[in-house]
């Protein structure tokens, strides 16, 4: 098998509240077929490809610290098994297709959890590997102030799982979900295990709430967070979007392929369904890995024990009031 | 104190292996002249300020493994104590203007111990912290293929210390040494206990000779990995180069003054001595460390369990010949 995968980023514009699953899997096939034509190894698609971006709406009558009372609509957003009847259509033509991909989606385990999830499937259509977000951005509660909620850590649970890599495609895949890619202990848990290509949709408002002064940024920061983490991990990185504006929610694009250089080498141009694709040389990986940050020679674990010990500055604090002072 | 830090990057341009410390310093002083006339709290020297760049050397007869032979010159770069008789001037210049500084330069110690050190000088004159770098790169061994050398493994130990921050200027100061910039961990330290702002001197050949494909990115790698530390943790970061062409090494310039946002507000222009200032309102910290990067509320560090349990891939398999498998 050669080192070279050629990727499509399978951007999606918005998901109406109403449009059934059905539908949204025929735009998935269209992108899916789009991409055969033009040599895909593998289609990224983004997070939550599946429904509208429900975490915008308080969607059941629970109480300030659960979830309670009718939560059919939630529920419907979710999905109970993968496949299911309305996703099976794309693990058929991508099996016939011979091509891989990659689909976030709410995952409702059969003893009630609630993670927000992706899979990676490979060319023979089964599953290779799945994960669950790490990072949970948002608020658990109804914020009424807010012109529209961002409710995922109301409606997700945290994984309980953490990163991982899979043996795919001729080399080592990772998984992370939006928010996740903000933070660069992501990136670097899945460099220690050799990742070199890891696979990130995302839906991100350009509305931030709690500080409107980051609006202006997201694009920026959305590419400064991918491509900090392509090269300091000298990994490929897909960033796939759900952009575009969804019930209202004007949501970032920019979906991108970045290799390990962390240069942009594909970028989306559309705020719609659209497929960008890169021939991404695996190998290229070790261009990094094995000079500049060839981490077995040059990382100090031991000095990055606050990494591990502590989640933040005030925990730091509270267990110990002069910690702070120096490490 | 206002939260408002006034500061000026102090980028040098190029110091021949003849030029003496006491010409440096007539150097600096003009520099920290400039900056009291602007209105600075604070100047950041760079990294080994006070002598050429002389890791490019062999510079002992040491066999393989170690300094032997005469290391005469060798030692003519360190300073055995800080302030000495060169840099006096500077201490009571800067103590005169009520200025604080930020200078690095190679330490030897009393006990024979040699690091590539920085120190923080408060506006008093006194030393309010000091720093040894952390993520020495380079190689320990001559390397005669190589056009020049870059021999920090050989001549400097990597600190026993770590990082740590310092309370200053009305805010809390932190100090990395240029490779450290490479790393998200310096950055993420640091971050945990609070820091509002990161001091980083830099010498960067633009001739990587391991993989000289990365030299036409080094003025972006440079940007990139500042601009993502400061964001990731909400901090202020100064960036200050030894730049221009130095006994025949041409050195990446570049410096620069980024916001917590991740936006450079202020850059160098030129390639020699030059000034760059900014006005940095500390209190800018708290929209990405209360918000997004609310790391009490939002981090995991149960889910990064392998960065600090291992140095890279390499050991993680050593250790465990399955664990490369899953995280």
């Amino acid at each position: 098998m050669t080192r070279e995968v050629v990727v499509g980023a399978a951007q999606l514009g918005p998901i109406g509240r109403a449009e059934s699953r059905e539908e949204v899997v025929e735009r998935l096939l269209t992108l899916l077929r789009s991409a055969a034509e033009r040599g895909c190894d593998l289609v990224v698609f983004p997070e939550l490809a599946l429904t509208t971006f429900f975490p915008r709406w308080l969607l059941d009558e629970g109480d300030e610290s659960g979830l309670a009372g009718d939560t059919t609509e939630l529920d419907s957003y979710y999905e109970r098994e993968m496949p299911n009847p309305a996703t099976q259509p794309l693990f058929d033509e991508a099996r016939r297709l011979q091509i891989g991909f990659h689909l976030g989606y709410a995952e409702l385990t059969p003893d009630g959890h609630r993670y927000n999830t992706a899979i990676l499937v490979g060319p023979d259509g089964d599953v290779v590997g799945s994960y669950r977000k790490v990072h949970i951005p948002g608020h658990e509660r109804h914020e009424p102030w807010r012109q529209f909620q961002h409710l995922e850590r109301r409606y997700f649970e945290e994984s309980p799982d953490g990163f991982g890599v899979h043996e795919a495609f001729g080399g080592v895949f990772g998984m992370a979900i939006c928010n996740d890619r903000r933070w660069p202990e992501t990136y670097r848990v899945m460099g220690l295990l050799g990742v070199e290509m890891i696979l990130i949709g995302y839906n991100t408002p350009l509305n931030y709430a709690p500080d409107p002064s980051q609006n202006p940024l997201q694009a920026f920061h959305n590419h400064l967070v991918m491509q900090a983490g392509a090269y300091q991990n000298g990994t490929w990185v897909v960033g796939v979007a759900k952009g575009g504006v969804e019930e209202g929610v004007e949501s970032l694009a920019q979906t991108a392929i970045i290799a390990p250089s962390g240069q942009i080498v594909a970028q989306a141009t559309t705020i719609g369904d659209e497929l960008v694709t890169a021939t991404c040389d695996l190998d290229m990986c070790d261009r990094y890995k094995k000079t500049l940050f060839d981490f077995d020679r040059y990382r100090r674990p031991e000095m990055y024990t606050l990494l591990t010990s502590t989640t933040g500055p005030q925990a730091l604090v509270e267990a110990d009031p002069d910690a702070a002072e120096h490490a």
